[in-house]
């Protein structure tokens, strides 16, 4: 089997200027989800993707429309009934490009300079579904080793994957894998190989709190009347303790305490404090005590205030005492907290907590549970092995702070555990100008998922 | 003299329907100070009372340019030099008259409906400075009562009077006079004349608080740093105690108490907290305990936020961790508080209880001292009599809320008290659409300023 690796991995090297010319034509395809100017675009690069699967052998390939983009779906099986089968997940969309004026060289044309490729999407994500798709095309052009593969690529991920949960939910049999290979990932140094084995849920509410019927003049009625900017404060000040934890009710009760291999691999991390302090530009860290930055991140639960309106905030002074006031506050989530559990603890928080002086109203707008994937299971060791084959060192597990809705649906749909991978590095501009890959993270990348699809068949 | 005081008010009776044309004429001018568009109406506003003020008799009339818009004066001395001077104020402009929509008759065509005139300026206080103009006419042209008097009408009245201080600085000598009648009053209900005796003064302030150095991913810094968001909630929930009282470190250390014969006044107000519940429609009222919501809006000071900013306050959920927050927050005070000792308190507070993990700035946007006559005055008791004359009952001696910057103006610069008098009624929609004035209130407002100068003679 060696041999067939290696000439896999061959093949992969001899390819590399292909391989990046096909990431060039991908990214010079404007597929910004956002912006319905961009649908032709979004149409050409899903069947540019058609195309790719079909190259690859790839059957039952095909373009499904959902309310808004379409998802392009196939299989490939080359492997025995036992053999796992994966479902490999990507998104064809891509962020805007704006401010287009701070890009060095135009964001759909795609140029290397240095190690390093610029474009839209070059990182996030054409670059790394490019990555899977060229190790399988570098194993399926030299070897017979067999696959079992379904893939499933979105072109709506940039806008917060509206239409995929019911995807999922009317596609079941389309879908069905072992295990999904999400290619959305990223290590955190060119010299770090990373496995994200968690992600964190989100919760997220409007919360409006509401005094008299209409804005009244501060000078005229500023006494009679409880302020609704007041009010919202003071509430907002209550969800935290001095200790920097969240007070809602039952907040903490089944989060997972953080077990001394956990605590070991967030010590392996380069984001140490002095990293945060430099990234965030903050006078200061803050948060929950008795934990380290990257641990409040991973690891535990947090409740942010996003958003705040109330009154008059443009410039200049005007005496209003206003009629309401709003925030947007969401909760990221660790496991097993459940997105509906915060939001009734938050209701039972408002339910105490507000005066009988004002109305409140609580809209929740988004919800989705902390996923994770036991490091234990034999395709993430057979990853952290391709890992170590290309690197020399030991891949870091590591917790994500962000939230990927589609591994929490395809957990609580299917029951199905992802394994995150991707080789973006920290400072690829992702959804900002100047986006990038690095190339030579870009081919060990490449080189690691052949290991991956090799080591997977020998465990 | 009662013979010549009936032939002034005789002749008032007479000419009601020219002043009522004359009051449409200055309306359908719309002298809006806010929107540069109206510049030519604002000259034409101006040149107008030029005109009234010349017909008068007065002298020395003219339009004099500030850094906006101008300011009319002028003079009239028929009197011994041991009469009272008095200098007569009102302004010119009004307040934009969106949303147009929502006028039953168009804003700059006054009309006439049932008691009321409708149009933009109706009450406030195109009405009231012609309330006082004809009053002055109506003695003028019937009798030879000696009148000491110095005229000022300004164009910024709605914006704020940003001109107003530094042209009394520079014009000291054209303004000299004992007392000021400012005419831009009202009086609580039709049937009870009202003699305002304070206004409360004003400390406004812009609160910026600023965490990171630009907007982060709440999941991927959320745990890392201070969300300025919630500490800006934290300072401002701290800014009241659980009695609704205001915790600025000496706040209340220069305020009168209020005294038996105080109370007596604020309980005959018909603004009861019932009345407060119905015009403000909020669900109870609030705010210092032991004060009635009339007592607190008059006589006591009160901290309010008037807008709150940060982060995402669009449609549907951003997960921002936001780099600032921002909080626009006034004081209305009362004798014997000064703004500036009020900002010193606050910046003290700021200094305690921000914390290190963020940044925070101080803005004074605004500051002027609370303002009050001596209700023993023989002016005010002048003022008083004439109501009792017309509606024959005791005038209420109220204080007001609200702040009237340039009757502190004129207490700081020129040592002058203010009687603020006028005959506008609190339904009279000042500031939104459908203002009105009721008609029969102002013709006895007419009367009561007629009585009022032959009163001060008398004394």
């Amino acid at each position: 089997m060696t041999d067939k690796r290696e000439k896999a991995i061959a093949y992969a090297h001899e390819h590399q200027d292909r391989f990046l010319n096909e990431l060039k034509e991908i990214i010079a395809i404007p597929s910004v989800s956002t912006d319905s100017k961009y649908q032709a675009d979004m149409d050409k690069a899903a069947n540019w993707i058609v195309q790719k699967l079909k190259d690859l052998g790839a059957e039952n390939v095909k373009i499904m429309p959902t309310a808004k983009h379409p998802v392009v779906v196939g299989r490939l099986s080359r492997g025995s009934a036992e053999a796992p089968t994966f479902l490999v997940y990507g998104h064809y969309d891509v962020q805007p490009p704006e401010p287009l004026e701070l890009w060095v060289t135009p964001p759909f044309e795609p140029t290397v300079r240095g190690e390093n490729l610029y474009g839209r999407g070059a990182s996030d994500m054409k670059g790394q579904m490019l990555a899977g798709l060229k190790a399988l095309e570098s194993i399926i052009k030299t070897d017979d080793l067999p696959l079992n593969l379904r893939f499933i690529f979105e072109g709506e991920e940039e806008i917060g994957s509206p239409s995929l949960g019911e995807f999922i939910q009317n596609h079941k049999e389309l879908l069905q894998a072992d295990i999904a290979l999400n290619l959305d990932g990223g290590i955190v140094a060119p010299d770090l190989p990373t496995i994200s084995v968690s992600v964190r849920g989100l919760a997220y509410f409007e919360l409006r709190v509401y005094g008299a019927a209409s804005d009244l003049h501060s000078g005229m009625f500023g006494g009679a009347v409880h302020n609704p900017a007041q009010v919202l404060c003071e509430l907002i000040a209550g969800m935290h303790d001095h200790q920097g934890r969240v007070t809602l009710p039952g907040f903490y009760q089944k989060v997972r305490p953080l077990t001394e291999e956990d605590r070991a691999n967030f010590a392996r991390l380069p984001t140490d404090d002095t990293y945060f302090l430099k990234t965030t530009g903050a006078p200061a860290l803050f948060g929950e005590v008795g934990y380290t930055a990257a641990e409040r991140i991973g690891a535990r639960p947090t409740l942010e205030v996003n958003g705040l309106y109330s009154g008059y905030i443009g410039e200049g002074s005007k005496t209003v005492l206003p009629a309401y006031a709003m925030a947007k506050i969401s909760c990221r989530l660790v496991a097993d907290q459940d997105p509906e559990e915060v939001h009734q603890q938050l209701l039972q928080y408002l339910e105490k907590n507000a005066p009988k002086s004002v109305r409140w109203e609580l809209t929740q707008m988004a919800g989705s549970p902390a996923s994770s994937i036991d490091t234990h299971k034999p395709e993430v060791q057979a990853l952290a092995q391709a890992m170590e084959q290309i690197w020399n060192v030991k891949p870091i597990f590591k917790r994500e702070g962000g939230s990927i809705p589609i591994i929490g649906q395809l957990q609580q749909i299917l029951g199905m555990p992802t394994i995150l991978v991707g080789f973006g590095l920290p400072d690829d501009n992702l959804h900002a100008p100047n986006e990038k890959l690095h190339l030579p993270t870009w081919r060990r990348g490449i080189d690691t998922l052949i290991h991956f699809f090799y080591n997977v068949k020998e465990t």
